[in-house]
Formats: C-alpha cells, structure tokens, sequence
C-alpha cells in the first residue's frame, strides 16, 4: 500500500495536553512535521543548521527576537532564519504546526528544561 | 531585521482564483510552502526524487494511487511517497498547502498542459 495513512491535525492535537513537548505525525524526506501546544514563555535560543517554521493553528503566537517580535494568530505561518535567536511566547493555550529537519532539538543550542523527545504520535 | 514577514495562508488564497497554479508562499530551506486551489482531476505523474506533502486548508481532496485512493478534509495532511504514481483529484473546489523541495516541478515526471510555473506570492 503506497504511503502512510492520512493523518487529522486535530485528532492527533487531542491526544495529548502537555506543553512545550513537540510531536512528530508525519515526515517528509528528511523534515518532520511536528505539532505542539504552547503556553507562557519558552527559552531564547538559536538554530545554527537550519530555519525553522511555525504555522498557528489555534491561539496566538509571539515569536520574540532580539530586534522584534512577530504576532501570529490562526493561519499565519513564518520562518525564522538560520542562526536568529528567538523565544516563542503564549499567554493562552496555542497550538502550532512546526516543519523542521528532523534533527532539530526544540531548544536548539540552548539546552536546558525545555529540552524534549520527540515522540511520534501514528 | 530578522526575516520575513508573517504571512496569512487565507489573505494569500483570497489573492488567486485559478486552478491547478501552485503559489509559493514562504520558502524553508531549500523547501517551498505552496498553496493551490484545485478543481476537477489533475495528470497521473510521480516524482522520482522526493516525497510531497498535502495539507487540506478546505474542501475535500481525493489522492488517486494506483492500489488505492486517500480522501482528505480539512486538516488531513498526507504524504505521497517518491516515485509513487499519483493523480489528485477535487469534485469541489479545494484548497490544499503543499510542502515539497523548491525544485519540484507540479506534474513530476508527466509534463504536459497542467505543468505550471510557481509564482512567489509576497
């Protein structure tokens, strides 16, 4: 049979409430597409390899960086550039869509508390 | 300034009506993040060096392989793998996000009327 089966955003977003911990459902070459919730203030740090992109599927986004802060609400996607340090904040509960090589750790090259597995979700 | 701006997938869509003409709308990497409308069955083709990957933002997208069919709604994603033979098709109007290396041409290995330029939206 050609391929995985199809997978529902939604559906995997209900499987699980925890914050900060992204979820692979599905991958592309050598990118994996990630989902995670969000809330309050999560850690400045960089990606050195790669760019990064976020997809708002519900709630608001702040992409903080060190020379401005972007906005995202439903439906807004951006890329933050290689090498640019950002901290991504939710003040309510908001879920994101995340395309990214799989070798990215979420913390990039901060480390940390935040650090996590990424578990994937089938 | 680091960066794009974000971009709205819906104020993107609202900028084209035509079917089957694939528009880039943020790039990651050597990736293009694409969005299209679709209506009525596309061309049978593959692509040799990548799999491609179709989220549905609205309508109802059947994926015609050759041992069977996927139908997807509204965040249904789904991720046909290289070198399989495909042919998209919608009964209604459709919009789909797409994530494919910047390289891919929309009807891979088969060329003809539906092969498309893809225009950047900015």
């Amino acid at each position: 049979m050609a391929g995985m089966d199809p997978v529902n955003v939604d559906a995997m977003l209900a499987r699980f409430s925890e914050h900060w911990s992204p979820k692979k459902i599905a991958q592309i070459n050598d990118y994996d597409v990630r989902i995670v919730k969000l809330q309050g203030d999560f850690t400045w740090h960089k990606h050195d390899d790669t760019e990064e992109l976020f997809l708002v599927l519900s709630g608001e986004l702040t992409i903080q960086m060190r020379d401005r802060n972007v906005v995202l609400g439903p439906r807004d996607l951006f890329v933050v550039p290689r090498g640019v340090e950002h901290c991504p904040r939710a003040d309510t509960e908001t879920a994101v869509l995340l395309l990214e090589p799989s070798s990215v750790i979420n913390t990039g090259d901060a480390g940390g508390d935040f650090t996590a597995e990424v578990e994937t979700l089938s």
